[in-house]
Parts: C-alpha cells; structure tokens; sequence
C-alpha cells in the first residue's frame, strides 16, 4: 500500500482525451497519468479545466495533438449524448465511451443521431458507468485512487465492437475497478434499486425532520444516522441522476407506495381501533420480515453475505490515543477484526466500539479485552 | 474504564422489584445488582426468570421479601398496563415505573383501569423509556453498561407526584442515561419520528430486494447498506411497538406518502415525457433539498451537530494487523480520532478507512500517513 510502488504496466496506451474535468473525468485523467498513459483535458469551464491541469490530471488538448485511441466523456447526463456523438465525428479512428450514471436514455439518444449522421459510428461507442460516486463533487475531489475496488459497469450494446469493448474493459481494469458487464436497461433497472431508491428513502426520511422539534431529535441514535446519512448528497446532480433514469427509478417508486399503502392500512388499523385490530400486527410483520429477506441479500465486505461476523462491544473513553490502544491490544491478543464502526452517545464522554471477528475468535476476545480491564459489552 | 473501578453511591435503594426478565428488564437489575441495590425478580417464563437469575441478576421474588421501594416493569407493550396496574395494587408503598417503547397508549389504559379502581393510584406511576434497544433481546443479551450515555425518556404525567418522578430520575441517573423529560404524547411522536420512521424506511427499501437480481445486488454500496442495515431488526418486537404507536406513526407515514407521491408525479413525468419535462428536476430537487435540510438537524457524535469533522480515507490492506497499525500510527502522529468506519468494496481485499478528526488536524494527518507510506484518498 505504499505510495512508491511499481506501477503496473496498462492495457490502455492512449492517447485518451477526457472531456469534463469533474469529479470521475479528472480521477479518470490522474490515474492514467500515474500510470504514465498520455492523456489531453477538455471542460466548457476554463477555470475546473486549469484545476484539473494543475492538479497534474493531465495536458490542455491542442488542436495539433495527435489523435486520441480512447475518449472518455465525464459529464453530466443531459449533454453527454451530444459530447459522445461530437467526439465520435472528431475522432474517426477513436473508442468513445461516457461514465454516466444512466446508461439507456444516453443510448437511445445517440441511436437517433446515428440515424441522421453515419460520422456518429456507434460500433466505437460503449457506454459505461464506475460506480464511485462521492457526495462531494469536483476536480477538487478528484483522487487516482477513487476506482480502485469499485465496481465498472460495462453497458455495451448490439452494434459495439468487440474491440471497443476490450478497450473499455481494459481501461477499467487498468483504474483498479471490478468490472461488470450488463445491457443499459439491466443497468438501469439495477442502479435504480440499488443506488437511487435509498438515495429517495433517505431523502424522504430526512426530510421529516426538517420541521421536528429539537427533543425529539435529541433522541436520535444510529439507526436514524445511519438511514438519513446519504440525505446530505448534492440535490442538483442528483436531479439530473434521476430524471434521465425515469422509466427505472418509477417502476421502483410505484412498488414502494403500494407497500406503503399496505402499511398504512395496518397503521390505521392500529391508531382507529387500538394495537389489536384485526391485520395490524399482521400487517406490520409481514413489512418488517420482508425487509429481512431483503437486507439479508446485501452484500457484506468483499461481496460475502452480511452479517456473518460475531459483533463484540467495547466502551471506549473519548481521549487521544484510547481507540488506537484498543487496536493495539485486539493486535497483541491475535485476533483479526474484520469491520469496525464507533457508535456514540449524545452528551456522553464515552463510545462504544463495535468490532466484528470471525464467530470462532469472539469469546477469545471478549474474554481477553475484560482481562486487560476493557469494558465489553454487548453490541 | 477498568471493570474494578469503584461503584459510585447510587441514589437508588431499593429494593427494586423487576417485572420481566428480557434484555432491558435484566440489564436494569444487573446495572443495580453490581451498585449494591437489593434486586428481586419475575417472569412469566420460568426459563427467562432462571437465566437472570443465573447471570446475576438479582433473586427470584418470594413471598417473605421486604416490600419494594420502586418496581420497574419490563415487559411488552401489550401487557405494560395490566402489569403496572397490579403491582400498584400489590405494592402501596412502591413507586412504578414502566420501559415500554411506546407511552400514551398505556398511561391512558392505566386512567382507565384507575377510574374504576381506586387501589390503583397513578400518583405514584412514572412512564419511562430507557432508549437503549439493541436487534438482539432476552436476558442473554442484557448487559449492566447498556445504559451508559443513552437517552432514557421520564414521561410524567398530571398525577404523578413530584417524589414518584424524582425516584425514576434518581434511576436512570444511577444506570449512567441521560435524562429527558417529555409528556407520553410527545414522546411517541418523537420516536415516531426518530426511530419507528427510520425503522420503517429501512424495511420498506429492504423488502424492494427480496426478488432483485444478482447482478443489480452485486453493485450494492455503502448507501445501500446504511439505508437498509436495521430491517434486520425482529419483526415480533417491531410490530408490538409499531402497533402501540398507531397515531403517531400513521401521521408521519401520511406525511411520507405526501411526499412519496409528490415525487412519483415528478418522476412520472421524467419517465413519460423525458428528463427535462416540467416539474421533473424541479419536484426531484425539491425533495434532496428537503433531505438535505433534515439530515443537517440529526445530531453527531456527543450531541453536536452532524459532520463538523473532517474525513480522511485511508486504503487498508484486509490482513491481520493492518488496522491496528493504521490506529498505532495516528497515535504516532498526534491526532486524536473523533469517529471511524471502514468502507469495504465487493471482491477486492483492500477496504477504505474513513478517519473523522477535527478540521484543523486534517492536512496534518493526511501528510504524515503519506510519508508513511499509506495510501490516502478522498473519503
């Protein structure tokens, strides 16, 4: 994990021309740079293009720049459309693909334009999406390192090349990312549940609390934080996220209301005639242990099933160096923590440190951190 | 932080008589159990009554025992007030409190059953609720230190004398809870808010994955995992809880739906008439912005405003150690760790470690993990 390590030679030699020098175009631009792949900016902003330049992402493109092999369109949804179709007229010997995070309404688009224009060769397009999105946004946040592990949906549709594919594959490889290969739809539809449901479930969550009264939000613990925290992420780029995902984002929100009707119909039933009232409980169990069956197919760390590490809970005082004693001491006993999470207290000097362990190694270390005066508790 | 550090004097007495022998009933007699506190106890379960009993505690009631000061009833909500109405009966001298998760339902089925019976005097009845819930219950999971720094909810009502409150106030005090004084109505609308909407959100976007694909939960994120980590929770427990709070959580679920349809209108339009139909962005963006606002007002750490600290993200090899090494060095460097949690990407054995610290350490620390050799990236 040092910064000084070999880099390893690239698939993607380029030239590639990054137009849009944002959050994922100028990450892109870097981590081909720190590989020592040429690589030419544009942006229609002058000043996010000196950013990304100066932050060493890569050159200003020249008009005698020699002809890129590779052109990656970082902007957002509504115009990258036109940018590919733009840069598939301009560079005639060039792989195009976009990083958006909708991948249909893009290629629908570009179908309509290749109709009217046979420059627009779309058998060196591949549309494609790194799933790195950060609620910070910029060439300011940009990082070499922001693919590395994450997954890369490759969209490929009927008329691409196999080549360009390759290209696109390799490229993603080349960033660290885990690639996965789907139709624009199957993306679609799958960001759609996965990424911009919470996103609308959390938002809607959050926006109760905007008029609450202060005790209760006294009151909060982690199951709110945890259910509200993506709620703070950018309103404008997610606008444009959802309205160019409709057809996908609908069909999920339908499906929500008519399970939230069916909620509070059994809520009704509750608060009108009291906790027994026929199909309350009935009601509410059958949501709740659907949402069991549901949390239990998210993946966990490194794609395993959730939930199969014992949880053992440490109180930790809140004073420089208390949680780094822990580590070293959860070190010296031998036993490999495999997540952590702090969960804390409102007015309270004290943490509680949530370490997950193999079930195997649980009792060892329970038993260990009481023997060196921890505090264990459950989590 | 040592588990021999000495017991400070409790204000409570005792003898306490716990009706109830799940998690919050037992780690209440345990918490007073290890201060010294005369802890006597029952169940309707023999078997949960002898697992207390046989984690210590507290003994089993008889017949022959000093009359209680102060009985705590830990028991479903369903059967709080019954349970309640008895022991003021059977205990004319003892104050009576209960830990249910819902309060208005049961103090008006207390007026009810005090109208008709006068040997049930509510003047020395006292709502509480110790917020301390955990996904797992029964006595096995109780714990003295459970809790240390939560919030525990006194709702007094109009009879209740002002001995009868300070007697509860005294307890949670003595178990480590932070006090907060709300009317029952409050307090349910509060947890309506802050923990059954939550709760709901969570099981409702949880059920939408029961039948996704397994290429769309593969690019599951950490979005996704925080939005939907407590639909994990038991589905018998919710519904007793969710039921007994029928009003308070109908009216925040109408308002959900509000909200809910608003935005299907929005998307609607995105998904017939494309992302730029009128409406569309601004509907979406209207409901981010709204999150954005709510999610500002959710306390942090210690009680503070949320994200007044500044992330750092580290790379972290997922070998034995690395963590702890991670940890040992921050120490090194002199930079005290306000929050923590690992990020973890599917099929990649590296995972990212988000630092917390304060805002003017940022750069420092940043600085020295890269001349160390770490890998720091945008969080």
């Amino acid at each position: 994990m040092s910064t000084t390590e070999p880099i390893e030679p690239t698939a993607t030699h380029g030239p590639v021309h990054v137009v849009g020098t944002g959050l994922l175009g100028t990450s892109v631009a870097m981590a081909l740079t720190a590989r020592h792949v040429p690589v030419t900016l544009t942006d229609v902003s002058p000043s996010a293009l000196a950013l990304a330049r100066d932050l060493g992402a890569g050159t200003v493109a020249q008009p005698e720049d020699d002809e890129p092999a590779l052109v990656v369109i970082a902007a957002p949804p509504d115009v990258t459309a036109e940018l590919v179709a733009a840069q598939l007229r301009a560079h005639p010997g060039a792989v195009v693909t976009d990083v958006a995070s909708v991948k249909q309404i893009i290629l629908t688009e570009l179908q309509q334009i290749a109709a009217q224009d046979e420059q627009v060769d779309l058998s060196r397009y591949v549309g494609s999406h790194p799933m790195a999105g950060r609620e910070r946004s910029g060439a300011g946040a940009a990082t070499a390192d922001l693919f590395i592990g994450r997954p890369w949906v490759i969209a490929a549709h009927g008329a691409s090349t196999s080549a360009a594919v390759l290209a696109i594959r390799s490229l993603a490889l080349d960033l660290g990312a885990s690639v996965a290969t789907l139709t624009a739809a199957e993306h679609d539809a799958a960001v759609a549940l996965i990424s911009h449901l919470p996103q609308l479930m959390a938002s809607l969550t959050a926006a109760q609390l905007a008029g609450a009264p202060d005790h209760a939000l006294a009151l909060a613990g982690q199951g709110l934080r945890d259910v509200t925290r993506i709620a703070a992420s950018d309103a404008r780029l997610w606008s444009a996220i959802l309205s160019g995902n409709g057809p996908a984002v609908t069909q999920v929100l339908h499906q929500v209301r008519a399970g939230l009707d069916d909620l509070i119909t059994a809520m009704d039933a509750a608060a009108q005639e009291g906790p027994l009232a026929p199909g309350a409980v009935a009601g509410i169990s059958a949501l709740i242990g659907a949402g069991n069956d549901g949390v239990a197919r998210v993946p966990g760390k490194h794609g395993g099933a959730g939930n199969r590490y014992t949880e053992v809970g440490v109180l930790v005082p809140d004073s420089p160096g208390e949680l780094g004693r822990l580590f070293s001491e959860i070190g010296e006993i031998g036993v490999n923590i495999e997540d952590f999470q702090m969960e804390h207290s409102p007015k309270q000097k004290v943490g509680m440190a949530i370490v997950s362990v193999m079930p195997q190694t649980a009792t060892k270390l329970q038993e260990a951190l009481a023997e060196r005066g921890w505090r264990v508790v459950a989590p």
